[in-house]
């Protein structure tokens, strides 16, 4: 086996540097020769199909200016909050890591220097979606020569250094290079969208917008007020109570199908869309335009204004993503030193019945909504996401999100929600990276889960082959396309 | 693997008709060469062993009539929830399935035009159990010679069609055909348990009712007054309060033991059984009788009621089955326009442990008592169903039920339950379907999944192979048996 | 396949005597053969490595007095609730089991007749963990010869009780036989540690206490007043009110500290840390000196002493760990006839999230603090305890505990959580046994479960050979000894 492993021998077995770096091309696919087989020649036939890619948090001004990526650390380890929360869970300081700290207090500035403590912790990364992603990312993309270690530090970060360096390399030719079809990016209510415009006028209209309005539908969060003072000025609307706020909304939603928005986006604590007598919502909505907030109206307020949200999607067509159940900044102290997404948002029990039922019983048989659910509580797969997927037209169920976007997390979700929710209320593939060299390995995983899967059917009599193969393209291509159609001409 | 697969390239891969159809021998077996070949020699031994069906809800008058089943569609597509709900999923009317309405409202009434309807959407059931049910019933029950499609849908019509006509196909001569040693329907409280008797005098006395007073026993529900009033008729006792409640309900089951019954079941929100204060629970079934109802008050007295049928059970030994945690009818629009059990009962999460305790504090080593418990949450099979199931003498755990009926799903209850309740405190396998002819299909998947599992258990030389088949009996015909004596001599 | 399976045909299926009795090497190892011999290759590095028991209930009187062991039943049945509660569950009263009454009634005292009701009964054990522990426990370390069943009980029972007769099977003796480089006990919070300090004397400070709590942290317990006062005479200090009883405690875990110990051990139905006010706190405390106990003040009042311990452990370095959401004694005239640890303690739903973070929030980055947290609610793994493992340096995950301390449980552990904790955020295999001889088997099922799920990763290209030997020789030995660092000398 050795002499097809995918990786080399991790930190603490010795690695030499120079001796090449290849990835076994079976590499995630299930062991048993029978399946090995016929989960190849489900992968042959979705491998190299085009990406798309509809829910991303790349930058779109990165995409706009289109410059060479910065050095090898800024790009593939500081901002990476799956990779600096595990060094950090074994006690490397943030600081070492080069996270900024909010305070403007010294961390680590030097790109060699972090990208050496990154590559002598690599045998952490041992069985994790993280290195089978950056193995990717290193071998597929930046054709890094040798396996990470402290051997070999120096030599890799070059070597990524200088095929950052090279035009094909840049942002936009990458979206070729990687074979990139389509790219939504995520962005506030109150975005200017004038990268989007700029990008278009060249040519890229691929690159899309995303509504993501969480930011003015949560009236306790500390920037609220600040917020929905900039919704209101780019609406040209002033935001003084509920009509106003929602108008707003209206008026931003519009500008962004114009500028070939397909989606929102919503992150919840809970999933809840309850909702609440008009003139209490008001209250609420007017009271924290003073600053008074009460943490429980508040939250049963962000649930009323999701109702409202599917409501305007079955308006205006945008299809609206839900991804609840995450307790964010879990350590206030990491967070007011670094602000948020550095790897301290755990998730918490999400429950989906009752929560979504006043947005089905008033929306899940509307002909235009199409709501999008997410999780990271892989228990309610079966449980309720099935069951809810399986009866209301409305809804498709998305990937498995976050810390269950990886090999088994992938294989445990077709295993329990295709009983009930089957192959075409499911979404198909979607990412979910702020890491844009990372997108293809992203895609490249799932569509090695679901040939191992679909193998299995397979070879437990359930499907055909020929089945097994056009379902899998409709995972990887057609249904992501058809759960995210265009609303421009 | 083509030449020998199980089914035809669904709906958008082209299928001729008339090539013939037939099911692979191994289908559901592991793929593992070596698990394959012990699952083999475990299957042989339990595949022909007769059906011993005690959680049915056939209409008991369907059997007493004996009359020929009616057309393909209205015994194949429209009483089905699972199907008509993943075709609902995907957009198809319940009208276009001739799902009937409750204000006489106009839909399908044309049987082939809903029969191709199922037929052209057959690629939608893809990797689900229905799909892997009906093609037992397509092949194996009634010798359709071509897999569903839009292209073959009048060739299957008229093939299911013609079977029907037979005389082998009735009913009564049926229940020989499957192989069915016994057969338990599902009969209200108030039943007159007429067709029973009339079927036991011709003969068929293996047909059993079973007590299932769900509507009696929760007063919140919208014909309460009526169902309790026709309760008491039939008793002979006039329901007034809580006592003469009680009193009824005992004399029914009394009738219900007299007519062959074994067991009761249960259908509740939650798993509660915690006692009222008697003068409490008096107050609310008076209040209820006034048509005074308060939910909270009526969801408590249905906790204490629970309690009462277990008590009842030690005193006439009936079974007590217990199917918590589904919340009935999530969109209310659509019971008022078809009524209830047309695919919106949606799953949510279910405590045992502490729900329980009342009962098991006061019966749960009672040698008259056997509970067994369901659930479509499978979150509980490991943290409480098998830990209880484990320990109290009265307790086994039923079949994965409903949405977790499925090869899957059942592969993942023995290997989450028997760690802690091994194989003898389950009841075997235990089918719940109100298609007939659907019977011996969910009974085969069960044999085949039990053959896997115990497969690996003797492939990883956890199990001897020869008790492997002896608890492949075990869990197929004996302790489905032994779960549900007979009351009467 | 039979020829090289591990056990004998059980109860049911006849059993001969004398025939010898082997187990598979590759017992619990992979079936398909490509995993089966890449396991093969791991579990040989590691399979005869050192034992590192770090949280055992062996009773420390046992090993002081190092007599030999008692017959066979006082040894193997009558004290492992595993096995009573399964006998138990199929209708064996505990009398039969010999399982003492606290009223002092008649139950079986013949240890012969005890050892023929459980051999008798060891077809019910199929497929669960006990039987592979016994197995492991009868055939390695005793020798046995025969499979149980009711026609060789009289042979093993004699082959038992001349093996424990000979000097080797002594107490101290084993340690040696059996590779256990050290062996935590837990004690309560005033035990007087007189028999670590003469093992220690005599040579064998390789027994180090564990500090146990429980007793005087939960205010509501009957024999809390008694606990507290025997606790406030050992530490010297009188307890009047809070301060005293974080005085009390502090001394003690000086004193545990003094005789070796490396942890301490927390079992609380839940993981709440929430801090009280200290005059809040000291209320409670004071009121419960009283008698006056209110069960939700005492409740809290159990949280903020975790929270306490949790300080305290950033004081002393004693590792702490936590063991919540079992709901013990479900069965109160069961606790009034047989007391505890009888097989009555069941699971409940168990929150991580919200219930540690006001610990996290002050300790969760202390380089002092090492928090182990157990949980018997695997539906924690990937959405809670994973995530929080993958961040907080204090944190770590200790192994699958009691009712998941199994094969498969193992094994889903490792697949639900290695994605985001990966391996060096969990101990390694901690046993929690109080059956002193069934220890390394504990420890052989653990590896034999961490190779299985290594040659996956490996044989799905995830890993390399050497990464994955490397790995499981952290997981079998390096992990736990790191976990539980000495604070002596």
């Amino acid at each position: 086996m050795t002499a097809t492993t995918t990786s080399g021998p991790g930190a603490r077995t010795g690695a030499g540097t120079g001796t090449g770096w290849t990835l076994h091309p079976d590499r995630g696919l299930p062991a048993d020769p029978v399946l090995r087989s016929l989960a190849r020649q489900v992968l042959e036939a979705i491998q190299h199909l085009p990406i798309v890619s509809m829910h991303g948090h790349v930058d779109v001004g990165l995409l706009e200016r289109d410059e060479a990526f910065g050095d090898p650390a800024s790009l593939l380890v500081v901002p990476d909050h799956y990779l600096v929360r595990m060094l950090v869970s074994q006690g490397v300081p943030h600081d070492a890591l080069g996270v900024p700290r909010r305070d403007g207090g010294a961390v680590e500035t030097d790109p060699r220097e972090i990208w050496r403590t990154f590559a002598s912790h690599w045998h952490l990364f041992r069985g994790t979606p993280t290195r089978f992603w950056l193995e990717h990312v290193l071998v597929e993309v930046l054709g890094v020569q040798d396996r990470p270690s402290a051997a070999s530090a120096d030599a890799t970060y070059d070597q990524v250094a200088t095929r950052l360096a090279e035009p094909g390399f840049r942002p936009l030719a990458l979206l070729d290079r990687l074979g990139i079809e389509i790219l939504a990016t995520t962005d506030a209510a109150d975005a200017d969208l004038g990268s989007h415009a700029a990008l278009a006028a060249r040519g890229w209209s691929r690159v899309v917008p995303t509504f993501r309005p969480d930011a003015v539908l949560h009236v306790d969060r500390p920037t609220w007020r600040t917020d929905v003072a900039r919704l209101g000025e780019r609406a040209g609307i002033e935001v003084t109570g509920l009509p106003t706020l929602l108008a707003a909304l209206e008026e931003r939603r519009r500008a962004f199908v114009a500028a070939g928005a397909r989606a929102t986006d919503h992150g919840h604590l809970s999933a809840d869309t309850t909702p609440l007598d008009p003139a209490e919502a008001d209250r609420v909505v007017v009271a924290a335009l003073r600053g008074e907030v009460e943490p429980a109206a508040a939250q049963a307020l962000s649930g009323h204004l999701l109702l409202e949200m599917a409501r305007m999607s079955t308006e205006d067509g945008l299809v609206m993503q839900l991804h609840p159940g995450v307790l964010r900044d879990h350590d206030p102290r990491v967070h007011v030193q670094r602000g948020p997404d550095v790897g301290y948002d755990i998730p918490v029990v999400t429950e989906y019945t009752r929560a979504l039922r006043p947005l089905l019983e008033r929306y899940g048989h509307h002909p235009r909504l199409r709501l999008v659910l997410f999780t990271v509580d892989e228990d309610a797969f079966s449980r309720e996401l099935a069951p809810l997927a399986g009866v209301y037209p409305a809804v498709r169920l998305g990937a498995p999100w976050w810390f269950l976007d990886t090999l088994d997390g992938m294989r445990r979700f077709r295993e329990a929600v295709t009983d009930t929710a089957g192959f075409f209320n499911t979404t198909g593939f979607v990412d979910d990276t702020r890491a844009f060299l990372s997108i293809p390995a992203r895609h490249d995983m799932a569509r090695r889960v679901d040939a191992g899967y679909l193998a299995r059917l397979v070879a437990e009599h359930r499907l055909d082959l020929d089945e097994a193969v056009e379902t899998a393209v409709d995972l990887a291509y057609r249904l992501p396309q058809a759960a995210y159609p265009p609303l421009l001409g």
